[in-house]
């Protein structure tokens, strides 16, 4: 079973099993008592940590100890543009927003132009494009609530003239050795992929080099991307800088129930830019864990942990975990049928874009506020 | 004989064998038909091409073609700091202001203040030792005459703002196999030092970039970087643009008579910034091609090609063929004694290097017309 799945930063495939991945890649899990001291510290939860989508972490009781001690953290992440920004995307991004509101927290957003051009062989996608998506991808991050004059986007190829340098100090501890193992590179693999781990490092710990000294850095992030910090925290440490402290999510499922959802599945895939027929089209085809028919789901029952349905309840579109119960209890006892359960979720996803396409509008102008290029 | 040298980008060793090296990096000579055209175009020839200091190319044929259709063309040449710049790291620079001069090109100067801190495991050379050294190469350079306006000098750190992302264009095209074949490197070899070569690639179609249209370019070079290009050319040629032409130097050996002059060496090699005294005492030590003492010199005479004042002459210091003749046949028929031979060449060092001096001081304050930082 355990070696059914896989999860690489380029790729993911199969049923992840978190439990074991938690101890393949040496990382901890998000226990209780860890839950308790964050919701002691921000004076709140967030749902994601609540429920286990936020599941594993590195060092963040360093992290709240220091926090506790009154050094204050930022917080780093980020997104590659390919093609147009998903729901699933939002995970991190909801999450810093929270933690620039709760902890008050610089937030860093690096958008890495340049990686899938590099990452895919056979690709259109120019470094242009790619550029535009980058921009578009701000855009729709900027609106989900933070705070300008605390939040610093920029692109790669852009805030070069920055990162680069920094990414050489570290690319200094990285071999190819290490890549080859971390990355699944090979001969074949073209020189800027091996290079650009280093480029992704930097924001990690580019504030303590801003400030001449020493400050924590938190990141939020899609535990495929923890490879990238397995390789960068060596070299950061070599480096006389903080490892920074690192909190996982697991994967938002596609709507047909594979193990993430991706952009390059677009049936399968909600866009922020999705029109209100598509989000129901997409949501009605949607895999549920309910059985074939009515009356056989009134009898038996469904399963919610197989229904993209109740999962995109959990994971983004119902905060309140009495009505998320019910969710669930209904898709169990199969007193909701699969027409109003997907019904609901499209009308939520749909509130929800409606909304955020308003605030985008009032942003557009504003944008420039919180790029920066170098 | 011919395997007993090496000429690698980063390492040289052996008597080098150019004629063979011409075969084995598949350039060609520069023979007297292409002297002949450099003549007529230039209204005047270089000593260095004269007397085959400059040894061979590729395309520049083609590139004359260009000129001659009315298509200038521009330079691009550069130096990587690591120690203070010694007097075989003019070569370059002085036939590039000549083109300068000559051809009215626009001259191209990178200088990559990162390529040795990644290239030497075990240095004490930092980032930050390595960009000062940059300006100070910098002021040596301009100070040979290049004319501000038609001169751009960027350090890769500063400039990465735009060398970067033309720096991913051009990496996608060469994998690490390639780069392994080319430069020896293996799995212990760091990410920065794999990925450096993108970032020399480009300055030899950045002037395409910036006019939006093919722009030929001439890179005048030492013989050991050639190998940047061998692997550029092609990934340059699959972006669109002209495949650089290349002008390629022999080494200028050390004052032991090693194959290279190294800043690696100090005791054999003469920095800019070495003071009188200093000059005549290495001047006094260099090997010279004559007999171990001045009886038996005068009875069977010496050899101009072993003796490294004879070279120095050669090279740079006697741009007067005449005199340079005068000068290997008294070395040959032993009429000129190892001590004249030495102390007119310190003379010459130290009177080249006390005007290069004067000069530098007046263009101290002058220097940021030449730099471009992004």
């Amino acid at each position: 079973m355990k070696d059914d799945y896989s999860v690489g930063a380029y790729s993911v495939e199969g049923e992840v099993d978190y439990q074991d991945l938690i101890t393949k890649f040496g990382i901890r899990p998000i226990d209780e008592e860890l839950k308790a001291r964050i919701k002691k510290d921000a004076n709140d939860i967030h749902f994601m940590i609540r429920r286990g989508i936020y599941f594993a972490h590195r060092d963040m009781p360093w992290l709240l100890d220091q926090y506790e001690k009154g050094n204050k953290f930022y917080v780093y992440t980020g997104i590659a543009p390919s093609g147009g920004m998903t729901i699933a995307h939002l995970i991190p991004f909801v999450m810093s927003q929270w933690l620039q509101e709760k902890f008050d927290a610089e937030v860093y957003i690096q958008i890495p132009d340049e990686e899938k051009y590099l990452a895919k062989r056979d690709t259109n996608l120019t470094l242009e494009k790619a550029h535009e998506l980058a921009y578009a991808d701000a855009l729709n991050i900027v609106a989900l609530g933070f705070k300008p004059g605390k939040t610093k986007i920029f692109t790669n190829t852009e805030y070069a003239g920055v990162l680069y340098k920094q990414a050489v100090r570290v690319s200094k501890y990285i071999t190819f050795s290490i890549i080859k193992d971390a990355f699944g590179f090979g001969n074949d693999s073209n020189i800027g992929t091996i290079f650009y781990t280093s480029m992704q490092a930097v924001p990690a710990f580019l504030k303590s080099v801003e400030q001449g000294k020493n400050v924590p850095c938190l990141i939020p992030l899609g535990v495929d991307q923890d490879v990238h910090f397995r390789v960068a925290r060596n070299a950061i440490d070599k480096l006389g800088y903080y490892k920074p402290a690192i909190m996982h999510s697991k994967f938002m499922p596609s709507l047909k129930g594979g193990p993430k959802m991706s952009s390059s599945d677009p049936d399968n895939t909600i866009y922020l830019d999705d029109a209100p027929d598509v989000v129901e089209k997409k949501v009605n085809k949607a895999i549920t864990g309910q059985q074939s028919t009515a009356e056989l789901q009134k009898k038996l029952g469904g399963n919610p942990d197989k229904c993209a349905v109740c999962q995109y309840n959990r994971y983004l579109f119902e905060p309140d975990d009495k009505k998320l119960a019910e969710i669930f209890e209904g898709e169990r006892k199969g007193t909701l049928l699969a027409g109003e359960h997907k019904k609901d979720l499209a009308q939520k996803i749909n509130h929800f874009l409606q909304e955020h396409r308003k605030k985008k509008e009032k942003l557009e102008t504003k944008l420039k506020d919180f790029m920066i290029t170098g």
